[in-house]
């Protein structure tokens, strides 16, 4: 099979351009072997090459090595990170929980939960999954600084403690339906309207 | 080896009884297996009885099968249910919160996380592992429950959203370090404080 990147030379073609198709195979069968029960540590540039249907080199000229792809392939599986309106710190907050452990690749119920274990086993792991969540938590905490500063949120708020009590629940609900009782549906603006009123009786 | 069982017309002997000793070589056996990187579904009684040095019968006189000898080895690895002292809502729930995803066996650390890609492949497993976290989630449903008709906490308090509320953060934090600044000692306090008062400005 010849190299998909080499279009150097190549007439371009009307379509895609083949450099992106080679991209997207690579990230999907990086994706396809994860949900076919790899474990991180299993899963060889050899193994994704052969699968892609390109060499090798091909992979190496793109990404730095595996855990730059697997951050890349991983990120995918989540979709774009959602863009607070910016008017209601509120439904900002009800936006960003909605998509905590939400995915758009069916394939993300096979790999997530797999990745716990190798998290806690590898330090290497674990950053990656810190990557793969930084992003999304930037946005939460500059939604709670905005709260802060317009006088909606508490002025001694604890920013990240708050970012767990509002992420945990809905995490855990997602990864291993905690509670089976709860709706997922509406449970991010239960658990966003819960953590801005507290329990204690006033 | 002799079956360990037979104690029926075996002279008693003077320490713990032959029964006991048996039961918990197969109870240690299970966690062993387990914490080496057997998967549930991997795992049989006749590994667990060649481990522990029993017969097989000798197991199946104590548990009816593996689901439940597991429910037992992995609820041995938490330790004894904490007892809420029952003064205040406050310090019962501090109590009760501490105690999510913490373990007094050290192979809970390589055995509690590999069980969320099992829990979500298999409904049994679902199931084995609601059993082992109902006796908990019962007894802060409870401290719950009297907080609202002491007048602690509001009237209109939804349990079971707000059980989420308090152990979500905790278990995401034991399970996966998932704010690496949080304080996992001081976490619990935090935590239950949060979620009493509420982050909206007053």
């Amino acid at each position: 099979m010849s190299d998909m990147t080499s279009t150097a030379d190549a007439p371009r073609s009307p379509g895609r351009p083949r450099s992106i198709r080679a991209d997207e195979a690579i990230v999907e069968a990086t994706l396809d072997l994860l949900a076919e029960g790899s474990t991180i540590e299993a899963l060889s540039i050899e193994a994704i090459a052969a699968r892609a249907g390109v060499g090798k080199a091909t992979i190496y000229r793109r990404w730095p090595g595996k855990d730059a792809l697997l951050l890349d392939a991983l990120r995918r599986l989540k979709g774009i990170v959602p863009q607070p309106a910016g008017h209601s710190v509120r439904d900002d907050l009800v936006l960003l929980v909605g998509a905590v452990g939400h995915h758009i690749d069916p394939r993300a119920r096979k790999i997530m939960p797999c990745l716990v274990p190798e998290v806690n086993r590898s330090p290497d792991h674990f950053q990656l999954y810190q990557n793969i969540i930084e992003p999304r938590r930037q946005l939460m905490r500059e939604v709670l600084r905005r709260g802060v500063r317009d006088g909606d949120l508490r002025a001694d708020l604890d920013v990240e403690l708050t970012m767990a009590l509002l992420t945990g629940p809905m995490l855990m609900q997602r990864m291993l339906r905690w509670h089976p009782e709860l709706d997922e549906r509406i449970l991010p603006e239960k658990i966003v309207d819960g953590v801005l009123e507290g329990i204690r009786a006033r």
